[in-house]
């Protein structure tokens, strides 16, 4: 056996993620010490309670409430603490210590990646983040390393498991959300509380990370504009079903090319896309990040995006990493936002869209809803009167739109709900993937 | 505008590719510098005859038919000349004079991958080569890093686009092999002489290359199994729909598990695969290499296999990472054949199968067959008689089988072939994806 050099490595946080980590480190020692070119020596791994039942057992002499003790001297401190403070506060603090930084914290690094990015450029420290990007998908270096000399166009990505779950078993068993909610929760798929994955933050926490790395720019949370899938019903996805789409939450980072120059938009919503669009076969709790670049053109990268075990296998990359480049010397790459594009808000997007109405069933109708939408500059290029509407004297209609700006839809939206003719504007979704 | 060091590239062969290279090397020159942290200065081209036509129109004061002269006092020589030889020659007189080497030759690695690491190695520079991999598809850095802490279990890979391209049309349209060949070759999907395609050379190449990183082992090009996709007819294609499979030439590099430690086998033959498995649903001539690892569980990464300008970007994302390693000093990861696992002949290899068997239509031939089958150790999963044979005294026998050893088949085989009840082995074909 080669005789490596040690590398301390200090853990903080034992949870699903961080005890598969602390596992695997011990099971896979050898081989990780042939690939990382250093012996990875697990110093120590903090915890809130030392006496907490765990998933994985681990030793207890290497368990300690004292976080701060344990960074002094590492060389790799590796953060899945989740949330924003404490995990801050240390981060900083192995940083200004010399240590590089692995963390899978995508609340911490998308409200405070820039500080934290900054503080390691000062020092020459490293911070890798695999894991929570998506989670056991290999995403960073492609986009940071692979598509370097390329550039990213578009990125459409389903990046939370739990709603991509629900929504699957919603379009493949005609289920209801609150039933499939319910269901998913029961199963392990949903938390108690199921806002952070149904309500689209999880999901915009990873765009923003996503968007920072692909467009090099600093996108802070409070610009990605985010809905969610709670008032998506079956009746919508049978609508979805019939014209030959699917309905699934995106994280959609986009350039826009103006002649101003460039800017992006970062939004997460639930949307239509094509059956046919290699993004609508992502069923179950899997992810996927859908990339459309300059040169390289459509590339998909597709994984779990979670679990315990799995997200383990992108900390342990990034530690690898970290080890050998403290081996090899050099500095690393860093976080680049040297394009720092600006973040235009939702207004003014372009997609195409779906709007289903509850109209009157009387002459007069249709006329009336295309003039509304002509003078709003919203172009029809399908239109369907599907279904009787709940009521006899209505009847629904499906309109699919060209490309229109979001603020024109919007307002066109609001004077159809306003004109006397439209009973009730069912649902109005956009149509990605084109 | 920054003040960047300049680095001096020398690209040799101006191709599909290296034309779209030198293109975009002057087009995006601005944005590459801002990240490699260095100008990337085209010093020169290197070609066969400096008047010949070409895509992209290159400045003719690039030009030059002497390789060796230029390759004199580059940083970053990008080889794009595919072949043997004078590649060799020439990528080991840019090792040895000090440079880093950024390269879209997968048959050059696939036969002197080795001699050219060593020599790397030797004088510390460093061969990319994501280009030879699965064309625009990341996979290199996905492998080599995000899952340096895990352990590959399984790549099962489609990465030839001509022979995807042809199987997709085949069973979209159900034409015969000859009728899409030639239609292939008229679009421009298949060359003129599409041996290298069609029987599975060039995917046997990239499976090496594949395997060596995924395994830490040198993998010679002739450990790789290799058959092609002429043999597959309609009637093939008609067959494996009906029992839910479709048709896709494999690349499978798989990890092997004994008594007397890990082995591996690296095989490429047309595989019938089940239609949920989300290799079915890649189409035309996109690529896509599917992993199976040990603690991120299945993994997917797609994209265009081949074309110029999808291609160049794989090369330009190389020569980015070359840059930053020249900026950043320190030594690079190396190629790792620590691991140096036997490759095991596709005899000892275990895989479920589909055996189609024109019988004779008399009592007692089942018992035949299945007796036989026993005898052999290879076990039925299913067995149908799908339609009557091609006489009327003949039927037509499908046998699903379970997972059996491919010496124990083939011998089954040869023995059901001279039974006397079988009048003739219509086809067998591995079934993977389990």
């Amino acid at each position: 056996m080669t005789d490596y050099r040690r590398l301390r490595v200090a853990l903080l946080g034992a949870g699903s993620v961080g005890s598969q980590v602390a596992g695997l480190l011990q099971q896979h020692a050898d081989e990780l010490a042939d690939r990382a070119g250093a012996r990875l020596e697990l110093v120590g791994i903090a915890v809130r309670d030392v006496d907490a039942r765990r998933d994985v057992e681990l030793p207890r002499e290497l368990l300690t409430t004292d976080a701060e003790q344990l960074i002094v001297g590492a060389d790799i401190v590796i953060e899945l603490m989740g949330g924003i403070e404490p995990a801050r506060t240390y981060v900083l603090a192995a940083i200004n210590s010399g240590a590089d930084v692995v963390t899978g914290n995508k609340a911490l690094l998308a409200t405070h990646g820039p500080e934290i990015f900054d503080a390691a450029d000062q020092v020459g420290a490293e911070v890798y983040y695999e894991a929570a990007a998506a989670g056991a998908i290999p995403i960073i270096r492609p986009l940071r390393d692979s598509l370097a000399g390329d550039r990213v166009q578009r990125i459409m990505a389903i990046v939370n498991g739990t709603t991509n779950y629900i929504l699957d078993r919603m379009d493949t068993e005609g289920a209801e959300f609150a039933d499939v909610l319910a269901d998913a929760q029961r199963l392990g798929y949903a938390e108690a509380d199921p806002t952070a994955d149904v309500e689209g933050f999880d999901a915009a926490q990873k765009a923003a990370i996503l968007a920072s790395l692909a467009f090099h720019t600093a996108v802070p949370l409070d610009a990605v504009h985010r809905e969610g899938i709670t008032s998506i019903d079956k009746a919508m996805m049978d609508s979805a079903r019939h014209a030959g789409y699917v309905i699934k939450l995106l994280a959609v980072c986009e350039r826009l090319t103006g002649e101003s120059g460039d800017s992006i938009s970062v939004r997460v919503y639930p949307a239509l896309i094509d059956r046919a669009h290699p993004l609508a076969s992502v069923h179950g709790a899997n992810n996927a990040v859908f990339v459309q670049a300059e040169a390289a053109g459509n590339l998909m990268f597709y994984g779990a995006g979670a679990g315990g075990v799995q997200t383990a296998s992108a900390v342990l990359g990034d530690v690898v990493s970290a080890a050998r480049r403290h081996i090899a010397g050099g500095v690393g790459v860093g976080e680049s936002t040297l394009a720092n594009l600006p973040v235009v808000p939702v207004g003014r997007v372009t997609t195409r869209y779906q709007i289903t109405l509850e109209v009157d069933d009387q002459a007069g109708v249709l006329a009336t809803v295309a003039g509304i939408l002509s003078e709003g500059r919203v172009s029809i290029a399908t239109l369907e009167q599907t279904v009787a509407g709940e009521h006899a004297a209505t009847a629904r209609l499906v309109v699919g739109t060209h490309k229109a700006l979001e603020q024109d839809l919007s307002e066109t939206v609001d004077r159809l709900a306003a004109s006397g003719v439209v009973e009730r504007v069912v649902s109005v979704l956009r149509v990605e993937g084109d």
